[in-house]
């Protein structure tokens, strides 16, 4: 287990290798086994989300509250940042009160590394930075998918949607490329990402849907776009165009899954019913996001000496 | 007991009969006596708040914590709600996630239709559904009212105030009735609500202050006024023609009291001294809430097999 | 300890001797060094914050946590004060439902004299009020001083701002004289307080930063300043005129500290790498208020009977 990477903070996954990962599904797969840790004292995590979230805000909150862990109250809207103190003194005071983890949601891409350079005793776990990283979402997609097919190698997933304005495409995709998974791309061309082309084939839907092991549809971040470039579709047109609708979902082969991020726009990048479909793979990913929550929690936990007996 | 309703979720009182309601009132009791009963494994809550609320969020709040549940944060404002999420697919995130009970205030009657047809593993209790029902304030009513005759047939009990807009007005009329109770209606005769007619019986306050065992009045529900329909009151003048101020208080018999679900426009349905005045039950009835949504969360607890042992 | 004064409720430190503050400065002390106590029972308490704050929130909720007590949650803005309720009434409600302490900020000065009035049973600590007193920074502030120097009297205190709009000011004036420490105010003329004059001397800045123990800062409290009263500087105007630069903090003696009831406008009131720097007590004053609200709700719980076994 040496190779691991050490685990104070987890801030983005550019730098596991294919054990980091397979060591965080084992160890969610533990927790949703019904392994439980004990800590050596009361531990206190602030979850600070400058974006809205309800899915990764409550998993998280969920995972902290398996682990036995005590939360503080951060809200945005609220805290001192609106009398214009940086998100590093935030941080820094939140440190100074003796809180042991913040996992933070900041639209600022990177924002992270200030904090990390400010070598901190409190541990800083990254719920997704502006167009950035998002970890947590990342690893719970690949336990999602290596529970259906036990592999990575040789698999074919397809990500589809807004990519340059996704943290989950980029994660994604630069993990299932280490993974030894083929990735493709598809959507609209204006939303592909030029510095995601490494990672994978652009490709029209239509080319994918009956190639890929996994379909993996991305939300229209209706927030991120700019006012400016105005959206050229109506909603149901863009299904027709881009979307997974119910033609493209038969032509699926028949062992191939439907994963999102949610939160879903029905009817917009997915026909609404097949969320709720055999193939849906949607609320399974929710229910292993807690559980993967909790396995990057611990190690984190682990690395600060918290888990009694620590982890074997 | 087996006549009594399955309480896999509490959603209204619309048929609960007098067995069900006596229930309740006794398990609350209980409770104020110094009941505590112990959950078979961690079980996890979370209040979703869509309107605004003190008492009512607080008390289920504190009802939660003195039973030993584990609540999660959810705040409207920065869920996913405001990317357009659907409160069935809120609520199927949360269940994904294993929480076991969602209480729920939302501005739609009826919301949690959609939700109780998704037979979903998480509980439901409607804590106000727009201008439909409100059980756990209804219960309380009834918790109060009991407690402080020993009986409900034959009562006489006035509801004052802004009955078409209030769903304390209906759950309590119906209940009322039910019961054995005798209802009035009274205050502005546009307020008055048709579907209600068959519960009681419209009259001016003044005829029927001398005759009831308790004045039940409603608060001016200001946000819920259409904006056009222009209130033609100035306060001081609504509480001489409607509302409860000393002359008629002096008249009431001498058993008789005040009731109001809160917050009190003091001064408007109310003389403000009364609110704290001996007749006055107000701030009992917020005791009993807590109680009485302790009472209600047990019988779902237990319904879901999570009270050690048992109610017996 | 019979000449403490009673501790049902800390809204000011107006009538605290010398006796009361050193017991408050070594109760935090003893926490400080890993004193826990026992509860004889759940106790719940609530946070109202009427105003923003990140540090006195987080810190009261730590210290509340650490203590083994429960928080109810409060977010002003979705209270029912939105809908007109007014502040005693709230805390009437949450008495009513039994919550045992409320933690109260509100931008009205002496709020808490009406809930003082009221003789509830729910004790009031206040966090804040207005313009008037911030009794818990006061005291984590005698704290830090205390723990550097070991004594107060002769201590020469320099306190630079916006004093007329500061709570700390005033509270930290009035408890230094007591304490027999010598009380300097430095800043804009027009920012001086007429009622602080019999606490300390008016100076310029540069006639006291080579002759105080410690210099303490005020922040900027922008949101307080009255709109039409413009701020005649800019931020490094500001800095050069009346805040501590490099040139002023290296005329210090050599065991001065510099202190700020913080969020800091860095480059305003403070050239920024100071607030890092070795002199810096900024994040100890943090990490002190924890452990010294520990002692306040300390105190307040004992008053109650609710420490198992009391404070000996």
């Amino acid at each position: 287990m040496d190779t691991l990477m050490n685990m104070h903070d987890l801030t983005t996954v550019e730098d596991f290798n294919e054990e980091d990962v397979l060591h965080k599904i084992h160890l969610a797969e533990e927790f949703k086994n019904g392994k439980s840790v004990e800590l050596v004292r009361p531990v206190y995590a602030m979850n600070l989300f400058f974006e809205n979230s309800t899915r990764t805000h409550t998993s998280f909150e969920m995972a902290e509250n398996r682990l036995g862990m005590k939360l503080l109250e951060f809200e945005a809207q609220t805290s001192s940042v609106t009398k214009g103190e940086s998100l590093l003194d935030t941080v820094k005071t939140i440190d100074a009160i003796q809180a042991d983890i913040a996992v933070i949601r900041h639209p600022q891409n990177d924002y992270y590394k200030q904090l990390l350079d400010a070598n901190l005793e409190i541990s800083v776990i990254n719920a997704g930075d502006g167009s950035g990283q998002h970890p947590s979402q990342s690893l719970l997609d690949m336990m999602t998918i290596y529970e259906e097919f036990q592999r990575f190698d040789g698999l074919k997933i397809a990500i589809a949607g807004d990519i340059s304005h996704s943290r989950v495409a980029r994660s994604n995709a630069m993990l299932l490329n280490k993974l030894g998974a083929k990735v493709y791309f598809a959507g609209p061309e204006e939303w592909m990402a030029e510095d995601l082309e490494e990672y994978g084939t652009f490709l029209p839907i239509d080319e994918l849907v009956d190639q890929v092991d996994v379909m993996m549809l991305l939300r229209i971040q209706r927030e991120r776009i700019d006012e400016n470039a105005v959206i050229q579709f109506q909603p149901h047109e863009y299904l027709q165009k881009y979307g997974l609708n119910f033609a493209r979902a038969e032509r699926m082969k028949p062992e191939a899954i439907i994963m999102h991020p949610a939160p879903v726009n029905r009817g917009i990048e997915i026909e609404s019913s097949l969320v709720d479909g055999k193939r849906s793979r949607i609320f399974k990913q929710m229910t292993n996001g807690m559980y993967m929550r909790m396995a990057i929690l611990t190690d984190v936990l682990e690395s600060k000496g918290l888990i009694r007996g620590g982890l074997n």
